[in-house]
């Protein structure tokens, strides 16, 4: 049997809680499948290492963690300590571009027995795959400040996409497009108002399309998208952004399918050159960490992904399908409307699988 | 009387079938308030006027619209004839940084008569102020693009900040907040991910809340903003944003009070040293247009608005209600469910007015 080994980072607050659960889950469709997975924990990157050493990470957690296949990572922050820039840019941002996870990967879902805050929608209508480009963009330290501390300070902060960058997530987003029924690709934009970045990424748009004549594929100024996502959510299937816009999406998205607290994401490097990650979309919420009472799904659905890029796609469905029938029978965490614990979520979808 | 003089703009597609009701609900308030209004209708910016002579609008523009109080601005926009980026650059984004009108404001409610897309939300739980900053920030033309056409091409897109356009926009927002009951400011940030920008904005907006101890504020990331929208869009009242993430904003604002049909916007420039431009947030929605059937809701609040701002706050209430008394009683455009022309809705307003 071959023996993926797993790095799990659970980081700060409920990430530290939901992380169990989302071994525990892992673990049962390992057995059931016959899966050789091998977990080794870290005690870094969080917020506590960094108030004992002065950063978030060992120097050289590249080398560290690059023989791993993948790293399983529950969430990191605490403002209160740490400043939330500080704490992502030592360690989740820098995953993403040093191990070149170029793809993030977010499904959004309506799921049965999941309380949708849109008006009229029945499990089934939402059903997209957010594809967000996770290295360049937006999201960008080059930059600066002039005339600092007088009245003509002002700051510069440079969005940067390159035709490798774009043209990667865009050969991806249509390549998901073309494996899913309804072949729909559609991209986010702002070409009308943000004159030289979102032309650009228009153009790729067009030039990739070339090379996938069954796709039907459109494009939506940003603003607009996220008015769709509102009002009619059910009319798109893949959905391809930059960094940024993709961020937006990708919290709006499961917003609209009631699911933020659930929701998984994958931070992928596709050529397996580096490990990819697999984290949930919900943080450390300092607000609930330490009463047991977060919501694991998140984290076990980020399992279910984790062993779907692993090759396991049989194990990916039936954990998604457990997932499923313990959102229709519970047990349900308070967020849900139930009292169960953390724990007794994970061992009930543990005990399904 | 004191007259003032309002340059009408109408534009392309159905900004020239909404205007007239405008004129003619804003009239009505005049003739009620006894207040001087002289219209000067004007055949550009548009894209007819951009296919005759090359550009959007004559090259004296500034000259010719500058002794006006207002502008009524329908909407602009052709894309089967000219690219979006090329009629907007020519015409909307021109007056907005041209006339230093840096505020762009827009109320969002929701109103008894709207269908709402959110399940279980009254008349009354939504309603905020969505200041949006409206000269710089993302939308920048600066930046360019280096090894065109090679596998190394990139573009880099500057957004800049500028401590007058930041505190000018923040201090506009924080003394709006205090005319509202609920004293409450939200401001949208992204400083976790776009690291020089975006706490330069948070710092600013330290600073600035200084002065006003008695405004409670809080800052949310854009991406969980744009999800609280959806989920609780009750918590917020007056939110201030920068260009790009205003934009979004008070799109999907809109989205979620079902109104963004009928959601009018200001672009202000508080100093009157320049006119200030009111538009409606709906485009020029080439598939409707040439059947009468565009609704003129948002124009009409457009001009309410635009009365406001010329000092005339009873003119403004009384539109405003004639505006939800239709809403509630009819006449209905098909958008919202009825099979009234725009002419009849306009002419109903007008007559309540
Ligand atoms: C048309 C476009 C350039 C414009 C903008 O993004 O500012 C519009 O969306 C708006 O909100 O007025
Ligand atoms: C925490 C933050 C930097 C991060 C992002 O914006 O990428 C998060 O919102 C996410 O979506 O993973």
């Amino acid at each position: 049997m071959n023996v993926h080994k797993i790095a799990v980072l659970a980081g700060d607050g409920i990430g530290k809680e939901v992380m169990p659960e989302g071994i525990r889950a892992v673990d049962a469709a390992a057995k059931r499948f016959n899966i050789g997975i091998e977990w080794t924990s870290f005690e870094w990157p969080s917020c506590d290492y960094y108030l004992k050493h002065g950063k978030m990470m060992p120097d050289d957690w590249k080398e560290q963690l690059d023989g791993y296949d993948a790293l399983f990572f529950g969430a990191v922050g605490w403002p209160d300590t740490v400043p939330d820039h500080v704490s992502l840019w030592g360690s989740l941002l820098k995953f993403r571009r040093q191990f070149d996870q170029y793809i993030n990967l977010r499904p959004v879902r309506l799921l049965p027995g999941v309380p949708c805050p849109l008006a009229n929608k029945q499990p089934g209508d939402i059903d997209m795959m957010i594809v967000r480009e996770n290295t360049e963009g937006e999201y960008s330290s080059v930059g600066g400040r002039m005339f600092e501390g007088t009245d003509r300070e002002f700051v510069l902060q440079e969005a940067i996409f390159t035709r490798t960058g774009v043209d990667r997530v865009l050969k991806f987003a249509f390549e998901l497009a073309q494996k899913r029924p309804k072949k729909h690709l559609t991209s986010a934009t702002k070409s009308n108002g943000i004159s030289i970045s979102m032309p650009y990424w228009d153009e790729r748009v067009d030039a990739m399309s070339a090379g996938y004549p069954e796709i039907r594929h459109d494009k939506y100024h940003i603003d607009i998208l996220a008015a769709r996502f509102v009002l009619s959510p059910e009319r798109f299937d893949v959905v391809v952004a930059s960094n940024l816009f993709g961020d937006i999406l990708s919290d709006l998205g499961p917003a609209c399918a009631g699911t933020i607290g659930i929701a998984p994401s994958a931070n992928l490097n596709p050529e397996r050159s580096f490990p990819s990650l697999f984290e949930p979309v919900h943080g450390s919420a300092p607000d609930i960490y330490g009463q047991n009472i977060a919501n694991p799904i998140a984290m076990i659905w980020c399992g279910a992904m984790m062993l779907d890029f692993l090759g396991y796609t049989e194990a990916h469905d039936a954990m998604v399908a457990a997932v499923e029938r313990c959102l229709v029978d519970g047990p349900r965490t308070p967020d849900l409307g139930g009292t169960a614990s953390t724990t007794e979520v994970g061992m009930a979808i543990a005990s399904i699988i």
